[in-house]
């Protein structure tokens, strides 16, 4: 940086291109075509508008695949070492099947460029049309695009696969130490293929959740987090909790995770991915409008992480003394969600709060959840579900578009839906295949159990 | 994610200027000169071509450089404790080393701007020039520009710097646990400074595999990934394998790596990498076709990961009962060395197949690699040779203008002079130094006996 | 990369438009608007300009974040396993704090953008206003962009916060494993909110040191890197050592740390972020001189790095024998360092050079440290405070802008104030509530005594 700003040398340009276009109408010389090949006008063509909005996109992609190894380094720091590789297996995994059925099913259900193959028109589909995510054939011209005014179907479908993908991450970190892989993975299955896709479409697919409810959930605290959150609740009440974690008396044995360098690296993973996350939510760049608000974004995004760390350190520090690194974390992860519903409208000193009551509401809902016996390993519930659901709430108070019932009515009919069909999917593998390893198993641990492969086979 | 994508607010404004830019041909008046300033054309400028290629290979260079942190990474957690250290080490200064030695001799031995000081001509030069590699100046106009159709210089050196780079991390992997410090490096230099430079040339800097062969390989399954294999090869033949790894009875000892975490985390960073290793490979993002382009490589690099990782998991679940972490993440790292000779050409389930047959070969070869007595610790023959091979084999499945025999002479061209070099260079290291520590010093780790720091001298 | 770099279809075009555009000039027929609006002219419009900038910011803010994550890690592989935890939370914390104190405070009293409530005048202020950072509204237009030649508001504060949290992250590892929670975040709070933005405001808000003294720094050797080497340093001569550290005799213990590959991750970390950190300090990729800067800034960059890590991997081999894995992590961070305050100007060997010398002045001055009781547990005032005073002075070498007069004159001026303010603050936190633990507490490590979370329960 060298300096004080000085403005670009470019206005001079600006004035320049305009006396130049405006020449021959008045009747008099145009310049030569050397300089005239040299202006500047204001404006951006349509071709760079398409490049700039797809490249937001696959940069934004880039970044959320990277959250998947936030959530893989969250889960594998906060469970027990005899369950780290597991936890390891089951993201990388999760992660494959999903990019799978989204691909085989889940884009084109979600998000048909407009071509519904179900439902009463272009907006108010209530489902999607079946089928595998095509692409545009190589080296298109605008005329060959699918949606020239839009971006590159390919950015938007490497953009929003990993949208997917993150909501079956949230599900593996509650449910851990205790779920067998294979149930686990066909849960992934259907969450990524249908559940996702079908509740995202009411919304980003421009279904009546958007249509008829005004719905607004800008990149996803309900649509991808909550729905993460309401798919964990399900299968926690049916798995039931770790061997030995809630004693008869109801007391609570702690079990530490074991790499708090891991877990901490995960949340910083996670909030980096974050600005791809929201950021390219914005889902264009090619004006001044458009990259001024994603730097907003940006910004408001980080600030909800700032809040919702700082918020509970400070509350765990009143309350018990100590300031526990894993509440920290969680609460900028919270603080993460909250904002997620509304990245673009808040201040960045209202983004903070928002960002701060996700941290708080943390701190008060994790010794809640073990008061239900729900053993969450992670803390994922409270981070994105009941954070997701702060979130969207109180886009209210920042998008005069948005109205407390079109929201309250979105996260009670996408829960319920979330809520019903996982309980029931979980119901169904719990009945044929169980899902719980033995109790020997559970005990020995999962590493040695069902991978083979210890995660620190000379630590012990 | 504001609902349904509607159009922006473009296609009026476009109509606009071409009707601005006809008026003055067809003798009316044209419109003042501040609306013609905001007028679009369809086009992209020149200058705007060249900004957008460069800085794709600017994050291009950025993420393949983090590639470097994911070999690391991969690395200290597939080797035994008292090895972390020194692989660690060997990993930043292979780096650091491949880095000043593209920079002194092998950038402008590759890929000379067209200026070629030795070979018949511009296109079909089989060497390339010696000299150091020189940036343009600061400030350049287009006028000043070595290529203005292309790129700045700059934005290309750093992004092929990182490509000779990589070759050079997937040698170490191989090697690792029992070769000195010293041998590795030298090694290092002579393959950054000479072997990967000019068996590039040969392809990419347009020398007789491209111009005389039609050989085809996008980002580099052969020219990086199969390049390293080999050197990596042929220095296992005459290193030999770890001591104790092999009973003369021909059963192999488990030597399992050290941490699961962190191997995940490298090919979790490795994937991340790969977005910009083959997506900015198309050079150019600067038209409607090269930005969707882009995101069918990423899109297309993504599902090859995803096809290696589930076959990989399919498979070991079906041989072995359990599904062992590890080739699983050697299977998403196969499929993306696999699909790296062609990300753009296929669709996307075929570069789900393409992966899915590099994650398969992984864990048939890994089992013949210990029959043979090759002792590979990290899996980078099977991940990186023979993915890398079977990756440019199929390029002709998916791309009409690949020839088979073109493919495969290019594969056996390339694979014979980089193992018969890099097998003279470590013979002659060993003859002349000695590859290996001593047996003592095996034993003890080379952590102790070379690095003299301890990677985890707290646990044990 | 298909083969030899050919010229992109554009040149052709290019005449094409300079054609057309100067038919209607010599009264000929103009060709059909379709034709014209497929034209290319060679300029770049101020829009465009404007988001290409914006985007920079962004993306470099990003990078920047991530060198967070970066001193965290290398802070947790540097410190015992007793005191992980609180590491890990000091570094979550600290920018947390600097993210909330530098949008209250720091941002406009830095950089407000041309309206200066204190000091002579708009390039010459002394102090800056007071009062929270505002953000451009929504969906601005050039006319509502508070400097439409620079670039978003957003984008700017985005990237500048980052800055100022780095420059705190730089003090939590000299002063690591004896210092209270409490007494540090206060004291970020002052370096975060005063002391850094008021420095900077000396060279980047347009102060005297950039109008009087002709200082330049472009990314911040000085500004940010030195600023937090001397908040380290007076905080560790108050501080005092580890417990055990240094001997009556004046030996000293060696108190490795306890994970090499967190250090080395975090290493590779902070090198990736500094593509950002240098890069997008440009502030402009709008034109063809802007985005081949960035590349050369890309590139020197990282031979700054490269430079360093070998110059410490061969000082260290002749000295001592063995290769220290830290010195060479550090030698590579200090070679970063170094070529910050330039790294536009530099050929890549001069880059090196610069780096290289950073490297010599690690393994030379960490020994010195000791010697002289100063107990910084990562080497933070070696590597950030020596070479970035080093990298400031190289500036003269290659940029004629500069003076050796103004850069000493600069480097005294911020040097004597951080130290002296910071010096205060430590020396008053000191006084009302003391920095260190209780000398048990400290035995005991930070974690059990004021995190509650022990950072690895099952590894002992």
């Amino acid at each position: 940086m060298t300096g004080f700003k000085t403005p670009l040398k470019i206005a001079g340009g600006v004035a320049l291109a305009s006396l130049l276009l405006s020449l021959p109408a008045l009747g008099q010389d145009a310049a030569p075509a050397e300089e005239a090949a040299a202006t500047l006008s204001e404006g951006v063509s349509a071709d760079v508008v398409f490049i700039l909005n797809s490249f937001l996109m696959i940069l934004g992609g880039i970044l959320v695949f990277w959250m998947a190894a936030g959530f893989a380094m969250v889960e594998a720091g906060m469970v027990r070492t005899k369950n780290v590789s597991m936890q390891l297996l089951k993201n990388v995994s999760l992660f494959a099947v999903a990019c799978l059925m989204y691909y085989l099913v889940g884009y084109n259900l979600m998000y048909p460029l407009g071509n519904w193959a179900m439902g009463s028109d272009e907006t108010g589909g209530y489902l999607g049309a079946f089928g595998i995510a095509i692409l545009e054939a190589v080296g298109i011209t605008a005329d060959g695009a699918d949606d020239f005014a839009y971006a590159a179907t390919s950015s938007d479908f490497f953009f929003q696969v990993m949208f997917c993908a993150t909501t079956a991450s949230i599900v593996s970190g509650t449910l851990a130490e205790r779920i067998k892989l294979l149930p686990f993975l066909i849960f992934t299955v259907v969450l990524t293929a249908l559940i996702y896709p079908i509740q995202a479409s009411w919304k980003w697919g421009g279904g009546f959740l958007d249509s008829q409810f005004g719905f607004l959930d800008f990149a996803g605290s309900t649509v991808v987090h909550s729905v993460g959150g309401w798919a964990a609740l399900a299968g926690v009440i049916l798995l039931g909790a770790r061997r030995g974690k809630y004693n008869a008396d109801g007391s609570v044995n702690a079990m530490p995770g074991s790499s708090m360098p891991l877990a901490t690296l995960g949340v910083f993973i996670l909030w980096m991915g974050w600005y791809g996350f929201n950021g390219a939510s914005q889902l264009a760049m090619g004006s001044v409008g458009d990259v001024a608000d994603v730097g907003r974004i940006m910004a408001n995004t980080n600030a909800g992480a700032v809040g919702g760390a700082l918020a509970a350190l400070i509350l765990t520090a009143i309350i018990y003394k100590k300031v526990d690194l894993t509440f920290v974390l969680n609460g900028a992860l919270a603080g993460l969600v909250a904002v997620t519903a509304e990245p673009l409208t808040p201040g960045l000193g209202t983004a903070t709060l928002i960002g701060a009551v996700g941290g708080l509401i943390v701190v008060f809902s994790v010794p809640l959840l073990d008061r239900l016996k729900l053993d969450d390993v992670v803390g994922a519930i409270p981070v994105h579900l009941l954070a997701g659901i702060w979130g969207t709430i109180a886009v209210v108070f920042t998008n005069p578009d948005a109205t407390l019932g079109g929201q309250l009515i979105s996260i009670i009919i996408v829960g319920i839906f979330v809520f019903v069909v996982s309980f029931v999917v979980w119901f169904i593998l719990k009945s044929i295949m169980g899902l719980r390893p033995t109790a020997e198993d559970e005990d020995l641990g999962l590493d040695k159990a069902e991978v083979g492969v210890e995660a620190y086979p000379e630590f012990k």
